[in-house]
């Protein structure tokens, strides 16, 4: 199972590359690779937000360059949803030349989401109170329970201080949680393409919990590692691709071709019925996204993330913007996506405003990007040219 | 099974109405019942655009008022996806007093598209041939077949020309292939919401066939009428509702409350676990806009018609516009809605000016809605205000 893939990665792979001549890439320094790569376990019980508590909980992680002597040269990047703590491998960009990042000066932290299959606690780990998989068992993660134990991770770390922290999506989720759960330990956050997920996110990440469900190797989430149910997991992710790209950038790029294998929209399926038909090439492209993606992602730990996302509304519950932001200290930026469906960049925009209206640094800036939600990933020379 | 059930109804009722006091309406006359409902045959072999024939194809079809002796009042109107020729049921308002219709004057015919449940010949009709359902072997229908079929029937009717063929959607596709087929039969059209499809249009319509296929009881297509696949097909209802809607509506009828029943979803499961818990209003409303459609729709019609969907594109093979379409004479309206997001008003807008560039009376007027592609029967009153 790899690590970390991005979809921009995939989406610029397979599909995309049989029809389009490689473009020269200038040359440049290949990616950092961690200075050290491990796991950080709390020996004692881990209370959780909601109710339960974790034994023995585990943050994979993974640092770059090393922490100097003042200590004030630490930045934590957070990952999105599928991601892991292998920055370099999903978000390359970040630390080339002239870019946010480098490792002559920063220190750079990322620690993989409880949840997930990646190295930290999540379903596919055993439970040390009864010697089996969590599975179905595995409890309600918050943002804010992440960012606690990603507190004490920092800690261990000797890290007091960030000089930043920034993350796209579900990483931006962390990052501005991490400047009101700790404001003293936060310089600036950038937040990416996010906002407490509206109705219509909601309503993409129920198809695709509902995608995994009926599947029937799912088995009520007691399915055997080696018998996942990757029919409901790659529907769940397809369903999700739509979100990530968008309209313009799925015309441009396979507007209404057959699918470039020689399938035929307009042919007879094989037992001369017409129910089905060859693929168009959206469809072919969708198929192998759905496919790589069962490689290397599991299933429950895909719902219990997607939990994690739809939960998180640091608004919840009557208290005032100013009780809940008021005390951030960080200069926050927040960057929205002007393709984006998933995070419309109003909702963001808007967001940003609620928490400057709490008394916040809290600016918004604009990426003009046709790739949609994905466009952090995909168009980082333009992130970067907003973040400097 | 009831017959032409609308989304918009649909969004209307149920979860809508629980949290919403009933607005006392104007009170306006009941919608009009047919003046005949029955099956037109074309006995012969009927040759399909694919290569196959249809024997024994059969529409079923409803009429409205009566033809008068001059014969030029008859008015088609080309219902969508999963409508039925009952358009008193789906599209009442069109009789409205002051409407675009009025039985006073009008002669009105709707046809049940082949390849649906809802009469004409479909999926689960006899093959005459066979003896036996088509089930998957039901072949590919055209648009075109459908007018091509339809024209034979308004022959039968002694229906020479159509003061007006109208329809949004696939109706819409349906009254500009009129124009197209018979130039001669027809004095306007009105095309709503609709152009080729786009590949993200496409890929909506490629996760919800993939739905309906990874639902083990579709068993490749030869399920038993008794044991269909519900859930695939409700989750492909689901997938198409995200495209029928738009997100400022969800976010303004659903926004990111729990299920109006008291679910929580911050909650754990009954199990104890995390993964999955109570459910969000959206996602309690989309729930039940799949059960119902189940009741109502057949999984291979639904198929079916997803890829006569798919497969309309008057352009495809390399003909000029001129070509295509310079023959029209009919007065042609195009109408975007300006947020829908599964024939974005942009692509109707170019699809109009394409045919106008042919020389062809082709005008494009917008329609102003939050209500999504649905908008067409969600907000009658201003289609209606847009065609007077």
């Amino acid at each position: 199972m790899s690590q970390g893939q991005k979809t921009a990665e995939e989406a610029g792979s397979a599909q995309a590359a049989a029809d389009t001549p490689a473009e020269p890439k200038p040359s440049r320094p290949a990616p950092p690779t961690p200075t050290y790569e491990g796991d950080f376990v709390i020996d004692e019980h881990f209370m959780l937000e909601c109710g339960r508590t974790l034994s023995g909980l585990t943050l994979h992680y993974a640092v770059y360059g090393r922490l100097n002597a003042a200590r004030d040269n630490a930045v934590l990047v957070c990952h999105a949803l599928s991601g892991s703590a292998l920055v370099h491998q999903w978000w390359p960009e970040v630390f080339a030349p002239g870019a946010v990042l480098s490792l002559d000066h920063d220190f750079v932290i990322c620690i993989n989401l409880l949840g997930s299959c990646y190295g930290s606690t999540g379903p596919l780990s055993v439970n040390p109170e009864t010697g089996s998989l969590y599975g179905p068992e595995f409890p309600l993660i918050s943002i804010a329970d992440n960012v606690r134990a990603q507190s004490r991770l920092l800690d261990s770390l000797g890290v007091r201080r960030l000089r930043l922290v920034m993350g796209g999506s579900m990483g931006g989720m962390q990052a501005l949680e991490w400047t009101a759960l700790f404001p003293d330990r936060v310089e600036r956050a950038v937040v990416i393409g996010v906002a407490p997920l509206g109705a219509m996110g909601i309503a993409l990440n129920h198809l695709q919990r509902q995608a995994i469900l009926r599947d029937p190797e799912w088995v009520e989430g007691n399915y055997l590692p080696q018998k996942p149910p990757t029919r409901g997991l790659s529907l769940a992710r397809q369903i999700a691709m739509l979100s990530y790209k968008s309209a313009p950038l799925f015309n441009e790029r396979f507007a209404r071709n057959p699918n470039r294998n020689g399938e035929d929209p307009w042919g007879l399926d094989d037992c001369g019925g017409g129910l089905i038909g060859g693929r168009f090439d959206i469809a072919g492209y969708l198929d192998e996204q759905g496919r790589r993606f069962v490689d290397r992602f599991d299933a429950n730990s895909y719902l219990a993330i997607l939990r994690t996302m739809d939960t998180w509304d640091p608004l919840r519950g009557g208290r005032s913007a100013h009780e809940i932001f008021g005390q951030i200290k960080a200069r926050l930026t927040f960057i929205g996506i002007s393709s984006d469906t998933l995070f419309p960049p109003d909702s963001v925009r808007e967001f940003a405003e609620t928490i400057r209206a709490a008394g916040v640094h809290a600016e918004y800036r604009e990426m003009v990007s046709d790739h949609g939600h994905d466009a952090f990933l995909a168009e980082q020379t333009e992130l970067l040219r907003l973040l400097q």
